[in-house]
């Protein structure tokens, strides 16, 4: 698009960027300002991506990024920088996996596979059965143990591309990851291989958490690509007679000790009351975890230094925080909350970013009441950066304890439509990122901080 | 972010998508579903980036670009495909590009720079000379033919980062390339290295195009990186004795011969009068042209695609057309402008895609009169997809001709944080653009096309 063009579109969105003159419209741009030409949030997801990388937890690189975080919350300016101690699940994947179909001709097709979190392994020499394709829970429980007895079963459930809110697709076909392949044991399967929960056609397996039912045997579940996944169902549908070929090596450990990583901003007028600001420091092994969750962390450092940056001192005590383990356990949410609990902390409210580092666009709001009235005033001062709607709804996993405690929940929601390109594969990385649309979200949740703590709730 | 808790985001969101339950809501949805699910723009895209590639007006790529999108128009279900001939300007870069600062020391660092567009080139022996950094137009008169005869004029424009809305910093900034090499070259410069229009560190030149006066010599100019400008700043704030070496081949040609590339679907019962949906064919020759323009062109194919693919007849002509000429010249959109005059065609609406293929937001119209409060009316059909403001603007550099003959004009506005890493470099690549969202902005374009071909303006 040529200049003249371009300077159009500049004066027809000058008139908003001149609507608010408020003294709130005035620090917030300043902290807007600060953020966008001076933010520490991208070069800091850089370190964690690629100086780090991947830090599920239990790993030597979760205790990194906890060392890491903790050192830039200081540098960021928080009064406090401590480590909360919890206990975390360990697994690990192992050595190499590997798996691949092999026709009645005895031709093979390597799988892009990888093991499910939480998943046990093969063992060493791996699995090899008939596959059976199942493509809802019902279609499971109607073939039964008559069919399924003895197979890997072939879990492949297709996210729906239509819906426009890819987490309505989400929604509906997650299951084929998470509770699918226990159900299949029930029936008799030796193993699970599940289509990757990603939308698009693609090569890398995705994992995530899959959930076994204590009742049945513990079979070793993998996904597979999206692209391998249709392959196979198309070899299926011609009625091609094929075996798989499954060898895995991950396994669960004894709990590991852990932390979560807070630094404080002390209130100044009143520091008991508290305000938090987070998201995930671990990721799933395979992701450098760059959006899911490297981003909330270095967006809620972020809110620290633009407060600090810009001399405003809170009046309710902020605190930043990175919550270890939300990915297979969710102990370091748990434990932020009881430790609150058993401290009698008042939490005034609590803010999460976990839903990756795209251009936000609207803020979800739980657990309010009548607070969520005078929060929907405030709307309007978002407008310049992007975000148009506050809607009641659901908030965030590592916030969600908080709840019983009357916080008042809150999430950033970005724009999704990139999101199953690259959640919980290799495909997160830091190249993904945009360092404007990450440094625009840290503005949107310090504004939102800074109303909060300026006029309560 | 684990399933539990974007299922709670799914549910939040669905209230917003059973709003809307007319015949006009059920046929955009339609035409959505067939679009995120079947939509052929994202392989089209690919082809025209990588079977094709960079396609600068009167190159052999530009013509290979006419008949492949001719082809996909075909495809697309138009009813008439044909090619309107225009005279475009042919400029070309010639052989690789090279510069370089030479401290005092005697050590040199290379340069990564580029010719602007239309710049003539420095002959085979190249340009040496001092540097002199300037910061603003006025910086430009202040110095003069005193400090700036014989020169190599440093134009350091720096983008400023805290405009959300990216397109004012361009505004602002965007004369250091198109018109600060030929003021500088009335003061005597012999040549102008110019600050890369990009907000973000980066090592990639951008181009674009410089206009000469003709009052004054045609001096070279180059592009530098904001990554080498950075640099090259800070050397002269240290004083540093330096002097620059630029060699550039590039030359304009004879104008050639190009074309426009139209598919039309007839109306069935105004025929006579016309929709346009379009976007510009050429890109720089450094690009893919992926976002530039590459992503307009595919996504107005789609909206033909998916007219024909639900069965919808238009009642109006739709034309959807690839112009040629938008980056340096202008002269695909003359010629369909003045044919469209010469022949009396009556073209009731225009809308162009063409800031990229990113997220859709916004529709920006210009030209409206009363009917600007009739098309406001259809903004709630839009909020599932995405965009939640309509507002009066500016349209698109294409479809401007058409205002003189009163042509209602649109443009599709997305999300444009990302914007300035990829406009007119290397770095505008099929990779960088999202399938789900270049589909969502064709949903959008598809749903104002069919909300205007039924209800007229």
């Amino acid at each position: 698009m040529r200049l003249k063009f371009l300077l159009h579109f500049a004066f027809l969105l000058m008139s908003i960027s001149t609507m608010a003159q408020s003294d709130d419209s005035t620090i917030i741009k300043g902290m807007s300002d600060e953020i966008m030409s001076q933010g520490k949030a991208y070069d800091n997801l850089r370190f964690i991506c690629k100086k780090i990388g991947p830090r599920l937890s239990g790993s030597t690189n979760a205790q990194k990024a906890v060392e890491a975080t903790a050192k830039m919350l200081k540098e960021a300016g928080a009064d406090t920088v401590y480590l909360q101690p919890c206990r975390v699940p360990h697994w690990e994947r192992g050595a190499k996996e590997t798996g691949y179909i092999e026709l009645a001709t005895g031709k093979k097709y390597n799988l892009h596979l990888c093991a499910l979190g939480n998943s046990v392994g093969t063992g060493k020499s791996g699995i090899t059965a008939g596959v059976v394709e199942v493509k809802s829970i019902e279609e499971i429980h109607q073939l039964g143990e008559a069919v399924l007895d003895g197979k890997i079963v072939f879990i492949n459930f297709v996210m729906d591309p239509t819906n426009i809110n890819v987490f309505q697709s989400y929604g509906k076909s997650g299951i084929g990851r998470w509770g699918a392949p226990t159900i299949a044991a029930k029936y008799g399967a030796i193993g699970a291989m599940v289509r990757s929960m990603a939308i698009n056609p693609d090569d890398a397996p995705h994992t995530g958490v899959t959930v076994y039912n204590d009742s049945f045997p513990k079979i070793p579940a993998v996904a597979i690509s999206t692209n391998d996944a249709n392959w196979l169902s198309n070899q299926l549908k011609r009625k091609m007679k094929l075996t798989a070929f499954v060898q895995t090596n991950c396994m669960m450990l004894p709990d590991a000790s852990s932390f979560n990583v807070i630094g404080e901003m002390k209130g100044r007028e009143y520091p008991n009351e508290i305000i938090t600001v987070g998201g995930h420091l671990d990721s799933w092994d395979l992701a450098e975890g760059a959006h899911d969750d490297g981003a909330g962390c270095v967006q809620s450092i972020e809110v620290i230094r633009a407060f600090k940056a810009r001399g405003i001192q809170p009046k309710r005590t902020i605190r930043a925080v990175m919550f270890m383990n939300e990915e297979n356990g969710g102990m370091g949410a748990k434990k932020y909350e009881e430790i609150a609990e058993r401290k009698g902390e008042k939490h005034v409210f609590a803010l999460e970013s976990d839903a990756g580092g795209f251009s936000p666009r609207t803020f979800s709001f739980e657990n309010t009441g009548s607070q969520f009235e005078k929060i929907d005033h405030w709307k309007k001062l978002f407008y310049n950066y992007g975000i148009y709607e506050f809607v009641k709804g659901h908030s965030g996993a590592d916030i969600e304890p908080l709840k019983k405690l009357g916080t008042v929940l809150c999430a950033l929601i970005p724009d999704t439509q990139r999101y199953f390109d690259i959640h919980h594969a290799s495909t997160d990385t830091f190249e993904t990122v945009s360092r404007r649309e990450l440094h625009l979200g840290a503005v949107n949740m310090a504004a939102l901080i800074y109303l909060v703590d300026k006029f309560g709730l």
